[in-house]
């Protein structure tokens, strides 16, 4: 039996024989900071019309009431509450992101749990645990048919969601070898999601059926729906037919030694990567300097061609093209001291203050600067030539977002999107998730 | 505009635009034969194993009851009656099959429709229009993308069905041209399904979701929910992404003219299509000679290598594998003058005169025998030599199934599945669906 032919053994006899004890507290911490992120951007986005459109459509067919949707008050049976909290979770692009394989793992597998959380009864260790190993096995996944799968054309997300799905829902249903196996063989069977969909709702639907039909799969395994041996590395088997390369030996190597969710970061603003370190210096400047927008004569950012090419529009009137305006996202940030949602949104958009500090900006394309630092220097109306040169921006692997400001992030999508929230209890709650008797008491706790 | 670029707009314009006036009687015909072939299959497999763990699987998850489960007495919401539907109408492997494509087209759409009727109500007129239309648009796609396809490892009923599912749900629901296109493109984001699935249950679920996602996507899209505008033609579509040649000339080429479901093949035998000549000559010979399987001394089948390679196995002892077996079809088709479910079912697999008239059974290859043709030469105990060359088997194009074949099985899966329905009733049901007012009313009589 070559290599090839035993990594959904491997995964399944991993996932089965993993214990909490041996999770190394380092990626406990940061499992409870992707939870953080996970139920602070579900929360943020579980207003927006995808969601809305979603429960309108799909009301008609809920079960019975079994499951919270984050941060609002409908209750459907738990498949439904899977597939709407991984649509909240991702639908404003500001969740987590897995660099090895640009996966956003939280938005598939985190649902999945507090589903069958609701509908089963959980701890929190037992829902930390679960989400963690999750995590690896989607993460793994996606690095075996990384990068010729997301070039090819599928929204990774979704098809290897499904896989951590799947298997943090039968950890946590405590199924063993033979039906993981299965587990991952109907999640294999649902796994779909194309980048032709990013931009319009449709997105959306795969995100969601990622945790949905992740969560079903390890259900009807339980009750002996089989599945094929091999569903990722068979001839016919996920990876050879989604992705021209396929690189199976990184999936095993190194399980439950190295941990992928020690990759996962976190985007401190609500936009374009490459505007981050743009941002964090017009904040910079803004607070060293008591620079008031009033005062602003010019502002010139400095930084690799493809700042300008991805974000020079200085005349976008909507919030979804703000998101990749460096014109926006450089106003913003001096008149509010914040880029969060409610800088993108499309009303901030065409507030005079923003539009008239948007003229006063220009974007210089220097190639020998790298595309993850930027100059940005500001000119005052009293001759001050200030600037600041980022070479590190929040939320990279260099200068990961600190717990403080997870939290505060966490606390500005509940400002933006659920006001009403004890946000306070809730980031409490998480941190202390792993004495929680009952993990979906977070879940709840969502609700307004 | 390249034509690559026009698939999904013409695709939409000619689902909206079609009127039931414009489809040949011929098409119409045909469309009823698939629908017995489809309601029989379903009633057929609605025992199977994987319908029932399905059910108990899915169950906790059931919305308000509106849709039948074919031959059952569970009413589950219409997702769920769509997705068992599928799964029923399919497991058998004894569904209808569109030559060009290999794909089986009912079982993703009859089923959305079939739930969509009980949902909203439809005329059979109306269900039959969009079922064709359905198909159509399934087979097309599926054409695209064929035969590279399915050679890289897609489960082409489940990948192409959810379009065909979106589209006929679609049609019913009056979309029109942009609802349509955000339906094919909520059907593009949920496409899905591995041939490494096929041999377990894993493989039902890509169908029998086939026809719940086609719905939802449907449905979505009704509410607003949008999609990309290409989602089968762009370039991360559908059609690019799952293949690695495409040709999208066929797609529209003859729209509205030629009918895909005029290609629509029905299977007189459950089991592999290179045995339906062998059989098709035992039978002959057993009703022309009125023999006995007891004055049978020997029988030689001599035919394409393939029938041997295939299908020489002498000591099968499981349905399942008997339905490669060439000695069991032979003996069984002798002895019992028919080879249906109940011929391939385990039970009959272990029966001492099936035993004993399998050991007498010889298979010789023949490269100079086409494939779709055989010889069977039957020795008797009284030493007559009898001889039969079968040139059109049954099922095939060059010999579809007649009508009265087409009831004849219908009646036999019936018989197979739930003796207690009235089969007549039935058949005459279908056959007269253009005069039904409400065409959830044939769903609704195979409940026991």
């Amino acid at each position: 039996m070559t290599a090839e032919l035993t990594i959904t053994p491997l995964l399944a006899q991993f996932l089965v024989e993993s214990q909490w004890k041996e999770i190394p507290a380092n990626v406990r911490h940061e499992a409870k900071r992707s939870l953080m992120n996970f139920i602070g951007t579900a929360i943020g986005g579980c207003r927006d019309e995808a969601v809305a459109v979603a429960l309108q459509a799909l009301a008609p067919f809920f079960g019975a009431a079994q499951a919270t949707v984050i941060g609002r008050n409908e209750r459907p049976d738990a498949l439904h509450a899977a597939f709407l909290n991984a649509i909240s979770a991702n639908v404003l692009e500001f969740d987590d992101t897995h660099l090895g394989t640009v996966i956003h793992p939280m938005a598939p597998v985190a649902p999945a749990l507090f589903a069958l959380a609701e509908l089963r009864g959980a701890s929190g260790r037992e829902l930390l645990h679960a989400l963690i190993l999750g995590v690896e096995i989607e993460c793994r996944i996606g690095g075996a048919v990384s990068p010729s799968h997301y070039r090819r054309g599928w929204h990774i997300t979704s098809t290897c969601g499904v896989f951590g799905a799947a298997a943090a829902a039968g950890k946590l249903l405590k199924l063993d070898h033979t039906h993981v196996s299965w587990a991952l063989g109907n999640a294999a069977a649902q796994s779909a999601g194309l980048i032709e969909s990013l931009g319009s709702m449709a997105k959306s639907i795969s995100v969601g059926n990622a945790a949905r039909s992740g969560l079903a799969a390890a259900l009807l395994a339980e009750q002996g729906f089989t599945g094929p041996d091999q569903p990722i590395e068979g001839v016919y088997g996920f990876a050879k037919v989604t992705s021209d390369e396929t690189e199976f030996g990184s999936v095993t190597k190194g399980l439950g030694e190295s941990w992928e969710i020690l990759e996962n970061a976190y985007k401190p603003y609500p936009c374009g990567v490459v505007l981050f370190p743009v941002i964090d210096g017009c904040l910079d400047l803004r607070e060293r300097h008591r620079l008031s927008a009033d005062q602003i004569a010019a502002v010139t950012v400095r930084g690799h061609p493809l700042l300008r090419i991805r974000t020079d529009r200085p005349d976008v009137t909507a919030g979804r093209a703000a998101k990749v305006s460096v014109q926006h996202s450089v106003a913003v940030a001096f008149i509010y001291g914040t880029a969060g949602l409610a800088q993108y949104a499309d009303q901030c958009v065409s507030e005079p203050a923003v539009l008239d500090l948007r003229r006063k900006i220009t974007v210089e394309e220097d190639a020998n600067v790298p595309v993850e630092t930027a100059y940005v220097t500001a000119e005052t109306k009293d001759g001050r030539r200030l600037e600041r040169h980022v070479t590190e921006a929040r939320g990279t692997m260099a200068r990961p977002m600190t717990d403080a400001e997870l939290e505060a992030k966490f606390r500005s999508l509940i400002e933006y999107a659920a006001p009403t929230l004890d946000a306070e209890r809730l980031v409490a709650a998480i941190w202390g998730i792993e004495d929680e008797g009952d993990a979906a008491q977070i879940a709840r706790m969502t609700v307004p």
